[in-house]
């Protein structure tokens, strides 16, 4: 499934980075359609936090950022772009004002994607915004999930609702979206509101690396994990940006100190080079909180990774 | 009823302004009695926005910037600590995940406040806010009110939801809480959605001054104005920091270029001294969207100008 | 010639006004055409400059801040997209490592415009920009100009170059592009290099008028002056974003204190409608110098305002 | 006593304002010297401040800053650089660790410079330091004083201390180095620590002009009562950067809202042509509150004005 | 010695982490009693610097950063408010005119703290404030220190005074403070005045550890250094912000590049674990050099995990 | 060659580093002369980038940030100001219109350098800046050259123009600048272009180390590597600062995540002892990008390292 020629992304050389409108990579913005295989898209939502909010920006923002990535990986030297049609197809749509009718219409947007056969790469939004998008792309069957994030996600409720960006990897599970043995989460710390902030999932059968045992297991045994939690069936990836740690990420709602470096994810994204990519997102950036710009550049890069290992997949049919 | 000496603000001479935790004006932080006169509060809600949101923060933002203001008023000479007990009771409760809940919470947090007899001066939040604050005050007897807005908040509905930062001054008529012969609403301009961005408060009745008015007729004239239209009832001031130019108050959701300066705020505030002024709010103030501060520090100086008129109408026993 | 429907913005019931891609004040991205009327642009050169850079970023950043634009005039009740076709038509081509190169690019880009009967309203980019742009206008009939700006722009060469953002009022003049009895020059003070800083507009019959003239004359009698000066003839409009006071608008890269309000700017543009606006541009906003962004809000705000006039000139068939 | 051509600022032609080294105004760095006419100098001393701190880094910014200064008046024509030597004769000795120590240092500096008949302009610094400088300047004659200040400084003391920011003008007149009768005290304004915040200048005679006033009185009538109390004796220029509007100038340790504009602090120091301008300071700019840097433009302008009509004293022989 | 449960911080389920006054960690604020067993307090002086200024606004700063911070240990699973009475005491009175003043005034609170039997966690100030503190505590029994830190502050003097930021370390021993024993300086590093930057601790028997020798060492093996050095004694625990790398902690008057990382602080400081822990503090904090709030917020962090082995030592009875 | 006392920096002690105008490391300003050995100056030169811009202000804020650093290397021990006359001799001329021209115009300024037997260490402008420095001191003999890079900088042209910021590691070679057998290239990372982004040099015989092989090597055996490829030959260090991470450099025009940090950076020059260093610059700072101002901290402290290597290989004689 080659990509095709007028899906390129716009040529620096004629048109200069930082010129004409801001698409996610400078891919052509395009209405959805099964020509496409990989959409990139927004999800300006951030009802769903119960601290600092911003994230809703974070789609804008991340378009900005993104003028600076170009189009071979450097490493696998992948050209997602030959492998795959690949476009921005815009932001879900949101209400602003409602969180529930908010919810309702991401689910929407992303069965109208897998209906037409495109992958996502969504920029959020806070990390709320994972749930329905699971909830149109997993109803059918459940995922397996590398989480990169701060906090598990796991509680029940909080301030008496039940879904927020501190629940979904709980309410996924409920709802039959999440394979419990096929989640890793990376990068779990900070101070904690009680003792259940991390054991839901543990119970559960989430292989859950606190970013103390990070630093024990190594970067290498932990990619050995997660390659063997994973497994071969379809695979999501969610990097709350929180993961990462506030120095390198600091426009984040909730920053934790002591987090991954952008390095570590990067390379670990590059690891699911042979995985069933299924869909991805980047959440809770908060450009207000973001003066030097890095954390919406650190996110632009992320997609980037996160393009690549999809379209390899694409390309290999899987 | 002067203000008891045990109700005075920290004393700078003792205590350095940058010193201690920072309660609205060095106030003391008490809790709701029927000793206080005067009661200074947060509202940190901002669930109500359709654009940017940062509200949320402005009750801390506020308290940090008042530290700058000290206790005698430069031109009329009040003092408002010595005609009534004034204090910092704290924030309003919210719910950050659900609108409802928070309104709802609002709401009776400020009918607790008037039946202890404390009349507020609120910082929110967004312009929704005025909405429950009214519903508690306001419920027995409309009230006048000095609006400071660059938009008129008249709309019917927004993104299908009935109270919002821009539905407030319908609502608020429609539930009987305002007195639509008494009400101005001061500095209204900026590009419009339609011909109805304005016109409902018109028919209603409400005085509408646009900035371009104002110009016309000056600030004296529209003092006189103000003053005839609010007449001797209860009158409630409420200003959305967006009333004033964003050079002067850059943080906030929905800035619009060409408005109220802060002295033309300071000036019509001061000529509200006689009224029976029964409550007060600031909202609209986005500390993220504020690098030089300049926002909650005008915010801080509107509180003082508030108080100073409400403590006077306290200590008259209006 | 009413404003097609599939022409119009997007609505911001629909989408809400930070999602998806940012283009000028939310109107379609079209490529250029004759059913065009209006073509909002960016023009991202800036080595034009002598001192601090950055323009380059402004069709970015006032694309982003122009999301907040809305569709009717508060004053006037213009409903621009009712009039015409107006669209985002992306950038002008630049070279950003060659300057001349990048000038006749532009030169070119504008010519096209002018032969598919579009009307521009360009972003710079520094203030050479105008002078590539009338050439194109221009070159058959010179025109009448309105300058908002700090500094007349009318030095001989600067760095031993002769096109650059110092020279182009009396470029222009040479190359038979500008009407100089038709020109004024709005807001000139600050500091000068040397006598010769306003001169030669002043000789070549360009009505000067610093911000010490217009304190004298006021706001009423300046407007009256432009009308009378201007006249019938085809009119172009360039505010360098300088004429601004910084306080208003920082993110510029040669501030001069003292200078005018945007209030004053607003009401002057609208003062132009009944004119033949054949064109307009707003140059020298550097967004890497806003932190606050309010350097771009009031550029999209002007932007607007000339679209107005614009707008209305379209539809009278001016 | 026209100005030495061995004595000019840095061409700008030659090397660009962004390139080399910054002094004040792109001025020569030369040792004290009685061949100089005009020094301008920096004196980095914040010890004498209650409330926040930072203004010890205000030469070093506004050195920055005023690069963008030219060489020649866009009003009154001046040309400081033709009428004398003008240069750039570093920062006054300090001592961070001990304020009275710097106080001590500061006065021997502009001792010398006095000795060496050289002509002041300091830019602090906190608004202590006009203390010690006049009591060099002014040791065997008082001089008249006008003032730009949001406070008229004239406490007994602060803190239990005699000399720091909110005292010097009463310990100077206290000290004799103050005329009573030829002081103006202009744009005083803000909340007040109590009555006395502003009596003691007003019982001496200072001739006290709150912001109130000013707007009763009008620049022209205002500019009439400042040459009228000053008269022809040697006049002393202290410009306190919070007498500004915090819009104008937000990077100061004590903003207060509703102040002067530079536009009116510019023509009024333009009012002072003819007069025997004998030193000048600019205090209270605080870099680190600075971020969009039009506080230390607006500092430099200011700079430059005073300059200007001191150069054209000088040059008078007065 | 167990924490009761009318001194526990705020429930963030009850007032969000946004909402109400700041205090450290969202503790009580209350006065000292011996009912306090371990007190979070300010010391808002900045005085004893030599470059820039700002750490007096960090009390404030860090009290609003702190929201952030739960109630649970992640790694240790300490509560420390089940452990013990943890209270916001306020801030140490100083006088910001009059350094010496205000070093007495701060070891008397401090000794106020010792009588009560209240173990102090200190926010400065500059790295002069751990002096006066050591002055109080340590006035029966020397102390070990863990010292944290880019620069030994083992100077004699500093501009001609003997107390500032630069000398406690040598004055505390001379004092009889500090058991020369049992210190240990980790992160030394940055260009150095001259030989004697770091010899006198070396001298003394201060175990230094350059930042070289730490990456030589690892930090397991550091961490055994420390522990031998520390013994059973009294441990104080003084954080200069610097000796973290400024990447992490930008917001500080003196940053040296190619410091500690938070992660290898916090490892450390949880292995005092058994430890005495008598006092503590964070210095150098300069909020308005933190525009991301990471410094800030890394400074909270680092509160919670003194707090956390000082409650373990408190309900060890150590 | 031992450094002669009237060229030592200026003694902190008596001017506090925030003092007097801002040279290089607080060196004195001289004008070139054979008696100088070390020539510090600014290359404000930002012509030659096709992304964002801003470099031109480096050397002006590097001058700033250069307060901070003292006279002693802490690890080796160094005094370069004993060992050689050091001075801050300015910027070379530029001339901001004119790319050619300016090129042309460096090459003179270092060409003279060369005569009078001054070493550079040059802080750009952007990374074209090394080309024209080589063109000047490389004339005669080829160098090796130790890059620290994101980008190979080995495109044959860029935009149409053959000289700019990406092109100078083949333009140097191709003009015998360089000796390809003597150059190692680090910290290879970012999305590519195309293949041939780092391909001319890999075949030139380039030592490339990207990011993932630095990570695979560790630092001493990449310092052994440098060793041997550097030799004995004369030797030049450019550092672009993008090589290091963003995290602890964001004020540049194209950041790559995952890069170099600081501490590797400094070790890795400090290896260098001993090597023939002929000439450094450190590029693409850009200041108007480094709110924290990190960024400048961090090329300031570069230069210590890369001045205490090179006046060690002065005073060897090497």
């Amino acid at each position: 499934m080659a990509g095709k020629s007028d899906f390129k992304p716009v040529d620096a050389t004629v048109t200069p980075r930082f010129a004409d409108v801001a698409t996610f990579m400078r891919t052509q913005r395009r209405e959805i359609s099964a020509e496409i295989d990989i959409g990139l898209c927004g999800v300006p939502f951030d009802l769903g936090v119960n601290f600092r909010s911003g994230p809703r920006d974070a789609p804008a923002a991340v378009r900005e950022a993104s003028r600076l990535i170009r189009q071979v990986h450097p490493v696998s030297g992948t050209k997602p772009y030959d492998l795959c049609n690949v476009a921005d197809i815009g932001d879900a749509p949101v209400n602003p004002l409602d969180k529930d009718d908010s919810i309702s219409r991401i689910e929407t947007f992303f069965g109208t994607l897998k209906t037409a056969g495109i992958r996502p790469i969504a920029v959020g939004g806070d990390h709320t915004v994972p749930l329905p998008v699971l909830r149109a792309l997993a109803k059918d069957e459940p995922v397996g999930i590398l989480q990169f994030d701060a906090h598990a996600d796991i509680l029940d409720e909080l301030c008496g609702t039940k879904v927020n960006h501190a629940t979904i990897m709980r309410r996924g599970l409920e709802e039959g979206l999440i394979d419990p043995n096929r989640v890793v989460q990376l990068g779990l710390r900070g101070s904690r509101f009680g003792d259940d902030d991390i054991r839901f999932g543990q119970e559960a059968g989430y292989r859950c690396i606190t970013i103390d045992e990070y630093e024990d297991l190594g970067r290498a045994s932990t990619i050995e994990i997660i390659d063997e939690v994973l497994g071969d069936g379809p695979v999501y990836i969610t990097l709350d940006i929180d993961g990462i740690d506030p120095s390198y990420a600091p426009g984040t709602p909730v920053p934790e100190i002591g987090g991954l470096i952008p390095r570590d994810v990067q390379v670990i994204v590059r690891s699911l080079a042979g995985k069933n990519i299924v869909g991805a997102d980047i959440c809770e950036v908060a450009p207000c909180y973001d003066p030097t710009g890095i954390t919406c550049v650190t996110a632009a890069n992320m997609m980037f990774e996160m393009l690549c290992v999809m379209a390899e997949a694409v390309a290999a049919g899987r």
